[in-house]
Parts: structure tokens; sequence; C-alpha cells
């Protein structure tokens, strides 16, 4: 079931380690099939280079698994929740890459200080909470999924303009309309983190972007005006 | 039309990612024909390897497309406007590379700290301002176009002598005699943001290159007492 | 003799090049076995692209060739002091892989801050101190793992949960249950000493990750309640 | 005429782009005949992927060209003063490679601060000053090797011993007992560079490695009892 989804994971997946964003099994991406309510997921700990297509793990939004002779992803109750509150959303994508984890680890949200992060993300980029050990014990995954939520909710950031989230002292998680633009947009994610870490330490003084700048460029290629590319 | 710049602004265009420059579709090359006064231009985020020579657009210096079945860049105006005001040059380079990026999102310019920047910048590459919320409204593309002229002109600086630009904000732009050219002047502004930024944290007291060794070294490879290479 | 261990072995050597551990000779890892009480190792300063299986050395725990043509590496002596201290460990390679050897040049301990440390080191990763002068002369290889153990019994390190040291001054060695692990064990650590190092510059006030963390995250890919994986 | 020593700097030269130490054309490598007094450089601003081996410049020590239909590197005076004034060398590299570049910048010496540099280079490795106008005037290039010869002289430093220089607001040079060992010490050199910056970085009172260590470690590969390697 689902053929052509998961070869479009599958496909996703080997994207990871090409972009130098997943070094071993230290990622996972998934997309969704909103008709069916059901998910296709990468399976846990698999070698990229032994994966196949039909090793990838179908999942129903309480995080059974629906069909698949290996265990889905350790993070795939995480990926549930996000599906389940997130309902625009159709992939995800989790990885430990360096420049994001790195502001992970720092506990700091993402500020937009240049047109590369205004392209793809409208705004601040946040970094959510430590889970509390209650949390950890009562199902660490399904409770990150939680706190992402929670993240979001609070500060009433629309997950579809800002499609991404780091965890303190984690790494991050993205998203977008399908698993392909969730990969795009980690892509983006690592740069963005990479060059405003260094932006800050060559002027500790230097600006956040101009709202009037962020909203000239996320415009143009977001949205009913948009003139950028082809389409 | 044009066939042969259309193919040297195609092989330009393939030098951005290979040169590391780009990342999907941000950058885009462009070369002129000063007799016809007409530009071929990359057409807007196209991928780099599905991009084929005919794909290029041919434009006008007002930014018209004069042929080409593809929309061209979205910063064809700024092209137009370097084309316009800037009779010497033969090529344009716009990318989001990293370092470049990083010097403009400091909003800094980038000072002559050694001799691998004296051998191509003769002096101080300039970061142009902001862009008012009067001018985006106005016409962003050629507004940018509009605030790099305006920073070469009240800083008299001769823009073949330092053919590059920061935008505060958002990214480098690079020209030069030809496209090609324009390819590696962004080659050469990207390793010198990376050093300088570096030797700036080595060593927050070293000093801007001395102005005969700067003299020297950028009249050893420019103009006509030029010794450097076989001509 | 031990023609499958040589392999292996020969195997997790070019694995560090390829890693981008090693640069030029710069490294060496072996296997033992424990039955015979006999480990195998690379042969010294030997270019990684012209090793054959059977260039491999064979030692015993006093450092002793065995069987071998060649020199063994010389930091054998090192190799043979833990085996014989680390009962529980089957393989250790050694680098200067750049980021682990700044922290070792920088003398100091990495700490745990996010949970891809928490993935494969339980806790703090100690910095051995340098060897004396009457060490060097006594005997620097021999000496440099009599140190190494020192550290850990004097800390209450157990090395199977921290499967990783640096040397001040030096370069780092990490170990596993065998030498394929202690490869991987190699390249988590450049990574996190990466890491470790920008989230720091990034804020200075950044947290160690919190004790229920780093459980839930060594836990649940170690020990007998693991549900990483497929085993 | 000299053959196999123009195949060898060919070879040599080629390594430069391939260790990731030159982009473009800026960089050189030479090796020298040291019974005829005369040595064979790379030609001036030739691309990498079209030097063919005859393409290399014949050249006395008083930098006249004695065959080739090339000019040789416009830094060729360079050469033949270090040529002239360290008679134990045998091949000179230049490069701008991006971290020695980055401490030639600061204008600093290169402190020994761990064991990768003592293992090539028996100390620190000085920082050469500016040229004076008047010097660049009577010939840049001679008087910049002449400026490394004063530096070695004036503190005493054996140039076999610490095999390369940096110059002061410009690049590296490196040497050898023949080129490909110049070729090996600009690697060495690079990444000691990059390591020594961040280990300052990340621990401002980070010392260097103590002399006894230093002895160790130089002198375990160097020397008439190194015991490295299969010799």
């Amino acid at each position: 079931m689902l053929e052509q989804l998961k070869e479009e994971v599958y496909v996703a997946n080997l994207e990871l380690p090409k972009h130098g964003l997943v070094k071993f099994t230290w990622g996972n991406a998934s997309g969704i099939d909103r008709e069916r309510g059901l998910f296709v997921i990468k399976p846990s700990g698999v070698d990229y280079d032994k994966l196949k297509p039909s090793d990838m793990v179908v999942v129903d939004l309480d995080g059974n698994v629906v069909e698949g002779d290996l265990r889905p992803s350790s993070d795939t109750a995480t990926h549930a929740v996000l599906y389940k509150h997130f309902p625009e959303i159709g992939g995800i994508v989790h990885t430990h890459s360096t420049w994001a984890t790195i502001w992970a680890q720092a506990g700091l949200d993402v500020p937009c200080m240049g047109t590369t992060h205004a392209d793809t993300f409208y705004g601040t980029i946040p970094c959510a909470r430590y889970l509390t050990k209650e949390e950890i014990d009562r199902g660490y995954e399904h409770e990150t999924g939680m706190v992402i939520v929670e993240t979001f909710k609070e500060r009433g950031i629309d997950p579809m303009a800002v499609p991404a989230v780091l965890l303190h002292g984690h790494a991050p998680f993205t998203w977008g309309k399908d698993v392909m633009s969730a990969v795009v947009n980690s892509v983006v994610l690592e740069e963005v983190c990479m060059m405003n870490l260094y932006t800050r330490q060559l002027n500790s003084f230097a600006k956040e972007l101009p709202q009037e700048i962020l909203d000239k460029h996320y415009l143009r290629k977001h949205g009913k005006d948009a003139y950028y590319g082809q389409n």
C-alpha cells in the first residue's frame, strides 16, 4: 500500500546524507497521505545505503504500525503528534544537522537576519524548551511532539509560515507541504543557522532584517502574489 | 539570437554550484551584448541540473523580455540597472554565497587585509544600505540596483577596480568584463570574506594591508604594467 | 593467522580517511582476539591507499610483534596498555581528527551539551593530563596508555560508557566493543567536539544537558531496555 | 632537460588543488637540481587542469629562464633567493591556503600547541614582517625572499627544522628536502593553523606544548633516532 508515497519518502530520506545533514542513521523523513490518515516513515537505525523503498513503514496517527516488517523510527511518535496538530503539513524531517543542532544546544531562537532566511521562514524560528522529567517518563517521543505544538501555540506562530523548530539540547525538526519541501527547509535552516552564528560573531550589533524587507522577500516567493519561479 | 552569449551565460551559471557558491536556485549570472544593448540571464527558479543554454532569457536594458519561453530571474531589474549605469561591465553574478552573505548580514564593508584581496579588488568592498520602505514599494529589484549605483557614486569607487558589492541584510553582487570574470570575482569575494572574518577573530588589532602592497599586488595583475600570467 | 580480524582491522583503518578523520598516515586502528590475547594493528607510516589486509601486524599484550613483516604503529604500546586494563574493549582507534584535537590542545574535558553526545557517550569525555618528563623518558607510548587508565580510574568513569579520551596537547583515542565501533565513536566524538565548541561561542551560558535527558537518550540506545534500531 | 624533475614538480603542483590548498592559479611549486644549480617551476597563471610536465620552466639561481616557452611563476625570484640562502632545501611551495593566510593576515607567529605541529615543525613558525616601500620598489619578489631569509637568520631558526614561513598580509611559503615534502609541509601548516586558531578561541589560556613533548614527537619522526615509519 501507499507505494508512491513510500518511494517519495525513500528518496527524501536519501537526500539527507547527500546534503550533509545526516551522519550514519541520525535522521528520518516521513510523508503523510491525509485522506487515509496514514504516514510513511523510515525504519529505525537502518543504514541509508541499505535502505529500499519497501523498507518504509506505514503508521497511523496514533503511531501504530499498519504495514512493514521493520520497526519504525524511534521518533515516530513525534511525527504522529505533529501530523495530528498541524493539519496542513504533508512531510516531516528530523536530523542532527550540525549548525541547527548548535543553536538547539545553545537553547536560542534563530532570528531573521537576512533574506536567505526570509525567502523560506517568515520570521524567528523558535527553540522549544527542555522536556521535564515527568514528560520524559510519560513518553519521551510523544511529549517531544507536544512541546513543539505548545511552542507554536503559545507564541502564535503559524507552522506553515515558519516550518521549523529547534528542541533545546537536541536538534531540529522541519516540515512542509510534502516530504521534499521538508528536506529543502532542513537545508535552508542549516545554512541560516551557520550564517547567523557568524553574523553575530562578526558584528555583535548586527540587526534583524527590517520587517518590510522580510515581508517583501517572503511574499515574493509565497502566497498569491508570489512572482518567483515559473509558476 | 545571441546563441554564443547564451552558451557562455549558461556555462557561467553552472559554475556557481560547482564552486559551492549556490544552493538550489539561489543565484543567477548574466552577460551583455553591448552593441545590441541586450543581456542574457538565467530563468527564475529553474534547477541547475535541468538548465539548458536555450532556457536563457534575452532582456533589454529596461528589463523587458525580448526572447525566451521562461520568466527571467526575479533579480533581472537589478542586473538591468547595473548594466545601464556601469557601462564597462560585461557580466553580473548574484549569489547568497555563505561568507559574503555573512558580511552582508553584518552590514559591514570588507576591508583589504591581504594580497588575496588586493590581487582582485583594489581596496575596500562596500556594503550598501538597506532599502527604505518607499524604495521597496516603488520596485524592489530596480531600486536595489539604484542603491548599488548610489553607493559607488557617493564613495567615488570605480566599479571596474572594485567589482563587487554587499547588500545589507541580503547578499553580494559581483561583476566583471564578462560573465566568467564575474564568476571568478564571486569566488574571490567568498574566500576573502571568510579569511577576513577569521583574521579579525584571531587578531582584533589586525591592520589593513599597507597601501604600497595593495598597489603592487593589484597592479602586477591589472593595467598596462601587469606582468602576471602569459599575456 | 587471525585473517578475519586482519580484514576487519584493515577495513576499519580505511574508514578513517573516508570519514575525514585522518590526513596522510596520522591514525591507526586495532582489534583484539581476546581468546588468544593478541591484537592486530596497522603498520607504521604506510599510506592508506597502499595498505593491504596482509600488512596488518599481530602483536601480543606486551606489544611484541608475533607476526608481520612491517613495523607496527608507533602507538602500539598505548593500544596494548588499553587492552590490558580495559578488558571489555575489542577495538581501538587513534586519530588527530581536527575538532577533537582542538579540544585536546585546549586541555579541556568535553561536556555533554546535547543528545548527539548522549546517544553515544554517557557523560563528560575526559581530557587526560600531559605526560611528565620522567614518563616520556621511561617510555612515551606505554605511559600514554597508563595516563589514560589513570584518568578513568581516578574519576571513576566506566570506559565502556564513555569510550573516548583526549590527551592534552595531543589528540583523541576512542574504543568500543570491536574496531568498527571504535571508528563510529571517533566520528561521533569529532562531531560533538565541533558542535560543543560553537555552542559555547554562540551562548557562553549554554548549559549541559539535564541528567534525565542524558539518561533517556543513552539508555534508549544502550543496555537491556534499548529500543533504537532493529535488534 | 631535467625531465624527471619536471615530472616531479608537475605532480607536486597538481597536489595543491587536490589538497584544497589552491583555488584557480593561486599557487606554485618548484624543485631544484643542486648539482646543476637549476630549478624547475610552474608557469605563471596557467590553469592546473591544462598544465603539462613540459610546461614547467627551467630557471637558474638568479631567476633567469634557461628553458621553457612560458613565463615562469611571478614568484620565481622569491624561490631563487630561498634556494640560494637555504642550501639544504630541495623544493618550495607557495599557496594562499585559507588558514595559513588567515594567520599571515593577522601578522602572528604560529605557536606549537600540539603534537600534530611537533611531528613536522620543531617549534614556532615565524611570521615575517611587511616589506617596506623601498623594498617593493627595488624588486618585490626578490625582496620577499630576502625578508624570509632575514627572519630565519635574526631569530636563529634552522629552515630545515621549521620548513615554513608566513608573510605578513600575504600568505605562506613552505619547503622541504624535495618538492613533495614541501607539499606535505603545506598541508600540515594549513591544518595546524586551523587547529591553533580554534584552540585559542576555545581556551584563551591554552598553553604551548611543553618542550619535552615537542622534543619527543619531533625526534621520533626526524633525525638519527627516529622510529616512526618503516625506515
